[in-house]
């Protein structure tokens, strides 16, 4: 059996790219003569995933957009990640966690039912949370650790005995880690000083980095702080410059054009990285 | 517009009850003639809701039960949430939390598509993405606090300054109520002492707990530790222990059996701290 951060590497490397492109439909922007439907949804991601697999090392398809839309929206969703090619990984991004029994739902429901390859979950309440997930050793479990939002101040960054508490969850991480080598890191573009420090405390984790773009996260200083040793692990999360790229009957070709800038201007910070 | 606390107030006041009913359909403990699909769970609840529907202050469907099912799992839970008559709020138990847009997604298919009256939300993304739930004034926002799992130990007990997160957790929320009186807090009944310190920083917020019975939470310490001056703000959920009350047949008859009981426990311990 292939461990997920294997998985992951053999996209990256087939690629050679480091964009997740995020399935995030915003019924009000798709583009004109898509319907604002989840049929609409499923052709428009078509579309995108025809037009940029051979670009971007997974997608992320972010759940309530598409549970937004009910039951039928559930069902646009699974269609969605069923046309994602074979060997390049879907992360749901859903953000959960809950305790035992229901936490072992949620992995059926997204692992078993949806199909997907990698969740993101919340570490707030603790490891037993998380073991249902992390039971699964060929899928890939994202932590949130430092998120790209203002809201992250409240609690991720508050001090315990000198060292903030995401620090603390990239340690217990580390940890989760170590049996399946399953486990990844939501680590946001957002804030100077974070990306470098997480990285320090786990040098092999991939890291799923939200931010850049239009939260305002420096992609340079991103890559640059956040990849590994090997010249990876960072998975620089692109959705509306992406997907949204146009407005029109190109939006294929147009998400294809941005993946490409987005990945050779990832790659040109990896090279400068290495040498 | 009615706020959320009134509405509340007014189901605690009308059943003269605080137990909140789990519908946590674990499919292998569906009870002899309950087909362990969609549809036999529709069924399933709506015998629980019409034998407890007069005794029940609140329901609480927990999301993945019926997302393991996928499309048609949501669908259920749709009809499940259409079985619970007017005027007893549900509590759709999600968990969720995450930025601006995405969080309004959310918002809009728990609220909106789903129905549900109140919600459950996890707090480590901070004050804006809650801000979305917060935004629904007639709805209810449970904000996680201390849970009532081990791994409450990993980060919510973590000291800040002295002073646990989960407690920096209450205070935030109790300013997040403020606006329109939709806030309450996930408080679990197993951590001794967390309840009273919670209710002594948050005295007027209604605490949704689990963690009495199967999980070990004494019943009458954490109502008399929670309970609000005016003898009420304690919603004590049950799950299996009233769902599963029986394997047979006779399940909503013994349901309604083992809520009464659980509710007169409660109101017991209610009129002795009010003595």
């Amino acid at each position: 059996m292939t461990s997920f951060h294997e998985q992951l590497s053999a996209a990256v490397e087939r690629n050679d790219s480091l964009v997740c492109v995020g399935l995030d439909p915003v019924p009000e922007r798709l583009p004109a003569g898509i319907a604002r439907d989840p049929e609409g949804i499923v052709a428009f991601n078509r579309g995108l995933i025809e037009a940029t697999a051979d670009l971007a090392c997974c997608y992320k398809p972010n759940f309530p957009f598409y549970g937004a839309f009910g039951a039928r929206g559930v069902e646009a969703l699974q269609q969605t990640i069923d046309a994602v090619p074979d060997g390049v990984p879907v992360i749901l991004d859903c953000k959960v966690g809950d305790i035992g029994s229901t936490a072992e739902r949620w992995a059926h429901m997204i692992f078993d039912e949806l199909g997907a390859d990698a969740v993101t979950v919340n570490p707030y309440m603790g490891a037993d949370a998380l073991a249902p997930f992390l039971a699964y050793e060929n899928r890939g479990i994202f932590v949130l650790c430092h998120t790209s939002n203002p809201g992250a101040a409240d609690f991720q960054r508050l001090p315990l005995d000198g060292s903030p508490l995401y620090e603390e969850v990239a340690r217990r991480t580390v940890e989760w880690n170590e049996a399946h080598s399953n486990c990844g890191l939501v680590v946001g573009a957002t804030q100077a000083g974070c990306m470098a420090r997480v990285r320090q405390l786990a040098p092999d984790l991939p890291f799923l980095v939200p931010g850049v773009g239009s939260q305002g996260g420096d992609l340079e200083s991103a890559v640059g702080d956040g990849l590994k040793a090997d010249g990876t692990g960072v998975l620089v999360n692109a959705s509306r410059s992406i997907i949204f790229a146009s407005s029109g009957d190109d939006f294929a070709e147009a998400a294809r054009a941005a993946t490409v800038a987005l990945r050779d201007q990832i790659n040109s910070t990896r090279q400068q990285t290495r040498t």
